[in-house]
């Protein structure tokens, strides 16, 4: 797989945003420099011009062409380096795959940001509105092993980087996503066994203890 | 061009994402049948169960299978019927198209719900945020005549529909959009010389009238 030129990600460790476009670039064997944003001690310059509306990780910068906004990001690496292509063939399948993604973007982080930056006990509600949202997913993916199908592919790289968190948000929610969505576990634990997501996905206790310090900062408990 | 089978499209007039899928279709020169959703008496079984997750309209029927979200659904329809093209030739191109069409779903109807459902008088920071808004979609349009370059394409589709409700927003704001953005301005009075537009937009009269009443079944006032 050529390279196409120099590829820069920034890039923030713990950001789920960050981590789908690391997977993807590893899914395509794109070669990259990550430079790590210090996101609380001040944003870098390259940053605030490249992504001026929103300021934030990730960025990808293709021959200096700054690329914002994860999923967006993602379908770009599909199209540029098209080997193995992470769509379906079908622009139906296609479509199908931008709407969970959309709906992924819309439902989950928030859900989750209800449960781990909760002051005090988390609300019964905001549980089972998480729990409700997997069980949506869980519903979307069927009998099948990705939500591609039988290749890990798009929504998988958009959705299986939120799953880092979920150790951190089950123990501040008090219950198990998987003797909730035990498809959805199953579904998480194959993502797993791939190199190109294990390699990228940080360690659950990491983001844990960055949650807690995150917590103190913004005086939180 | 060929219809490539039967096209449903399950419809509400003053809905802007329903009118995004309408000029789409018109701009492909696809035909099809509307069916106008009664969204206060109840929406139709179609609807509900081709929307199970948001039971929301459009929802376009092409050949019986159902695509939801007006963004996904405008994408599929450029895949699916190739001619003209809507989106940019370069991937860059498309990519930025996908990520201005992401601001304009995040941003531009949050914004404006705010002003026309505002209990009595609407804040100054509210009407300051939308015209900020408008302000950065002018920055991206920069001197071209349209979004996408010198002609009509994907973007301009997902944002025109939503200048059909400006004339409430500045009614109820008490601001002109011209004044404060006069090349947006300028934006919207190209696309509405476009027949595929102004055959779809309704007057801006009736989508007043509408929101007076919705206000007052909401018990707003």
């Amino acid at each position: 797989m050529s390279n196409l030129g120099e590829v820069v990600l920034l890039d923030c460790w713990v950001s789920p945003f960050c981590m789908r476009v690391k997977i993807a670039l590893a899914e395509k064997g794109v070669e990259y420099e990550a430079r790590a944003e210090d996101l609380f001690g001040g944003k870098s310059d390259l940053l605030l011009t490249s992504n001026p509306i929103y300021k934030k990780v990730p960025v990808l910068l293709h021959n200096g062409k700054p690329l914002c906004e994860s999923t967006v990001i993602v379908g770009y690496i599909n199209e540029t380096w098209s080997s193995p292509p992470l769509l379906p063939t079908s622009a139906y399948g296609r479509a199908q795959a931008q709407f969970w993604a959309d709906f992924i973007d819309k439902k989950v982080f928030d859900a989750s940001y209800k449960i781990w930056t909760c002051k005090g006990e988390v609300p019964e509600t905001a549980k089972k509105d998480f729990i409700e949202i997997l069980k949506q997913l869980e519903g979307a993916l069927g009998e099948k092993d990705f939500f591609g199908g039988d290749s890990f592919g798009f929504l998988d790289i958009i959705l299986v980087p939120l799953t880092s968190w979920f150790y951190t948000i089950e123990k501040f929610g008090g219950f198990e996503a998987k003797e909730e969505c035990p498809k959805f576990s199953a579904w998480m634990n194959r993502c797993m066994q791939r190199e190109t997501v294990a390699n990228v996905l940080p360690d659950p206790e990491k983001v844990y203890e960055f949650v807690i310090m995150f917590r103190k900062m913004q005086g939180i408990d």
